[in-house]
């Protein structure tokens, strides 16, 4: 240790790069021969990636981390922060910032070869892709990776794992439906929410001119807004009524009742807000009695929900409302010709595999680092495209003729990669096909693998010894819906209404947060309430 | 009073444009015939308009602001968000919000008639033109405006006005440098804060990279940066040094050594800081000694400052350091041809006129309605090129013929536009050419003439017996200087070190700022420095 830090600090004088090089092929030569901490890379930055990095010990393991973006996003509180009752930083962590140190690179991972167990990186530190305006968010704009839309290649290296976890999640599903990844917003990361809130003020903003010209000269340049187009522009509507969707339309409907309605008071009476979902019923999670008291809430702050209802199309609103402002015009299905104008369009439905996922799943291999071996690949689920898992998360693969070298690592019913863990949205646990795709799972079985490797770095021991498989427990589920009313389902109980308000916002502070998030969500809460929500958009 | 809330009440409900614009006109109708307040119509929501709309009293007059930007920006703090030292919304007040209500319109003023007191004003709500992650500001972005490359006209609308107040500030002058446009940062407004803020830690990320490829198959598609290119890449250039400069420089230090020396250790080494300007002292408001002693703390801390310099040229670098990771050359006329390779320039020196103000100053018209009455147009200051006023801040304008129904307003020795004001930036008072353009100025300036207007609504009284000519009381000048340290000098005291950073401090909390940026100025300050400042991008 000592003769390490004295290389690392001695490392920082040398100036040219080949001695640099020289020495970091010197110090991993030591770190090979030395007490050797096994490294583990971790792919993702999200609910599975983030919270295994920071549960994974240190003293036992050299944690590295890969992933496109730089910090960790907490996901319940997106919504809030799509319009203003919390601040953007309040809900990110740095992956930098994890306690206990660990070594982060920003980048894609390209390609894994998991007989030399080498991961091929792309750097993309140069920020090109989060902040055009256009809807298209950072992940949409990540899947674009895999096309010829691709920005400039950052420059590219290899990093080598003892054992790697992927935790990549998912993508926002469209479908294939026309016009949704270029007019309308999702909402999963902190691009979205920030794209979202400039919209929805900017569009009260542009209502918010004289009526008539007023110009005595006659002479217009603009044509000025009809009543119907400031209409059209004021119509939110979300798509998808699950949690994201229900809670984003709790949270506009409380910017605008709130705040709004003191600022632009004259704009009230043309506001309105859509939830359309395919199913016949929103939130699905929720047992019956509660969703229809949701329905009640809604109806009473006069949200529409049109349930069983199926978009079609989304195009830019014929004129100026849709080529100078921004407009919608959607087709729907149970409506045949007759198009629905909106101003934003809040996609929060359905998740489709990473590009990545689908790579690897498709990748042929050897198991093994034998010339002879027979090629395997990954397991894919059929249903969702996700990678298969065994209980204890280790990759499954589907060829069972294993070299005897491997034998006490591979159950010879069910072989898997014993190196390779897979988490999160894109991992599909045997026996627990079912679960939902949602931060509560991923946390969990992260928490769980994250255990399982502390527990023991001593690969020659049997998993089934240090371990048990994951077995997740619902800790049950919350959802706001607007005006200080939440509901709240688990197995012990439900609650509604301003207790259940009071349990949605206290079970936030206990989880996946730092200390300096955990002081700043309640003042934002508190002094968004007695002043009001920031309004100012650049 | 109640006639006419009940009318507004009743328009909320009428659902047609044709109806809205003809209450419209009957409120206006109503206006003019009942208990008249006098509208007076502020352009521009800086430091001169923001403050004089504040402290103008609402019960006495009509108050509007039209101006591109929908709220005001502290200005003094600007340097400590543009690193993270404070959060970006912690220093904007929106217009909308200022206390007793004001009518605001988001748009730039294209014309004013003085003859019949109508301002054409063009709605700009739409957000194209803030977000460019290039370092083009927003205020330089607006100087496009005058040019081709403006974009799609909005709404076109008139606003008539009884008073009316010119506050449109200045913006940055480059004295035509090739390349400051396209290459440089301003700082003078929060868009630029944000851009220079993303700019710094994008560059430490992207020199965060494995110094080789370590890949075995020896195939890379991206070059890896050399140790020269990340020491240009990390090469902070300030032009300017004068106290945004100077703040500029201090406030970059400390983020580099407060946080970034934790999560980059290994590039600490590779990091400079310059400042270059062309005179020969920097701080030229403060005395001798003051300025020596800031240049002493400034080189304890390695940050250079190369006086006596002149920038001539700012291009891209060549090879990817410039096409991919934005890395510039800049032409310095003491260097002769050796070129100063940097990571960001930020471009802190001179200002020029707004456009407006240009059109505005070159504009004939007639002082009064009448078909055979002489021409005038506005006094424009030969140095700067500025709107001359009297030192009732009222516009002076160059035709002494006046006709009898003025003269009772207007000086014979020094003919004026009773009603138009122009204060700020864009400002000459006669007497006071040689006040700098501070904000400190500009709000002494709103401030007298809000008192001005406040004490007498009544225009037939001579202007002598409620006013004084506007003086300037020099407050004092306060600049940071990094490491806690700051200077103070005013006519009573000078102060060094940490007490003048602790009046530093204390002052900004006493200004212009609402209750809620008050209490959030000494959060995040505390926060930042218990928890380290924020680094993740988006």
């Amino acid at each position: 240790m000592i003769a390490r830090g004295c290389i690392r600090r001695n490392a920082r004088q040398l100036t040219t790069s080949t001695e640099q090089a020289k020495l970091f092929k010197a110090v991993t030569f030591l770190h090979s021969n030395n007490t050797k901490k096994k490294r583990v890379v971790i792919l993702g930055s999200g609910w599975a990636g983030y919270s295994f990095a920071r549960t994974l010990d240190p003293a036992k393991y050299e944690r590295v981390v890969i992933s496109p973006r730089s910090y960790f996003v907490f996901t319940p509180l997106l919504a809030s922060t799509s319009v203003g009752t919390l601040e953007f930083r309040a809900i990110l962590e740095p992956v930098r910032r994890a306690p206990g140190g660990l070594r982060f690179y920003q980048g894609w991972a390209d390609d894994v070869d998991f007989s030399r167990k080498v991961i091929r990186v792309e750097a993309n530190a140069i920020d090109k892709l989060q902040h055009d305006l256009s809807p298209i968010s950072a992940s949409t704009a990540a899947s674009e990776v895999a096309t010829e839309t691709r920005p400039p290649k950052g420059e590219v290296f290899d990093v080598e794992y003892d054992k790697l976890v992927i935790a990549v999640g998912a993508y926002s599903q469209t479908f294939g439906i026309a016009g949704v990844r270029e007019h309308a917003h999702f909402l999963r990361d902190i691009g979205d929410a920030r794209r979202i809130r400039l919209r929805v003020l900017s569009l009260f903003e542009q209502c918010s001119y004289p009526a008539s010209p007023g110009g005595k000269d006659g002479k217009t340049a603009g044509k000025p807004l009809t009543e119907d187009e400031k209409k059209s522009l004021l119509h939110f509507v979300i798509v998808g009524g699950g949690p994201t969707g229900i809670e984003f339309a709790a949270e506009l409907h409380d910017l605008i009742h709130e705040d709004l309605k003191k600022i632009y008071p004259e704009l009230m009476p043309l506001v309105r807000i859509t939830v359309y979902d395919v199913a016949p019923k929103v939130l699905p999670m929720f047992d019956k009695a509660l969703a229809q008291y949701a329905m009640e809430v809604f109806a009473r702050q006069g949200i529409q929900v049109r349930t069983e209802h199926h978009l079609q199309q989304i195009r830019a609103a014929d004129g100026t409302l849709g080529s100078a402002h921004g407009g919608l015009s959607i087709k729907i299905k149970e409506y045949g010709d007759k198009e629905v104008e909106a101003g934003l369009v809040v996609w929060s439905t359905g998740l489709m595999q990473n590009p990545f996922v689908e790579q690897m799943v498709n990748k042929q291999f050897t198991a093994v680092n034998e010339a002879e071996a027979p090629k395997s690949h990954l397991l894919k689920d059929p249903r969702t495209g996700g990678i298969v898992t065994d209980g204890y998360l280790r990759a499954r693969i589907t060829d069972n003729k294993i070299s005897d070298s491997n034998k006490t690592a591979i159950s010879t019913a069910a072989p898997v990669l014993p190196d390779v863990f897979v988490i999160g949205d894109c991992a599909v646990v045997e026996g627990n096909e079912s679960l939902p795709k949602t931060a509560q799972v991923a946390s969990q079985q992260a928490a769980h693998l994250a255990r399982q490797l502390n527990r023991s770095t001593d690969e020659s021991i049997d998993i089934k010894s240090v371990s048990k498989p994951f077995k997740f427990r619902n800790w049950g589920t919350l959802t706001y819906l607007g005006g200080w009313k939440a509901i709240h389902q688990s197995s012990a109980d439900t609650l509604r209404g301003w207790v259940a308000w009071i349990v949605w916002r206290g079970a936030y502070l206990t989880r996946s947060m730092s200390v300096r998030n955990k002081l700043m969500v309640p003042v934002y809460w508190f002094v968004n309430w007695v002043f009001g929500r920031d309004i100012s958009r650049f």
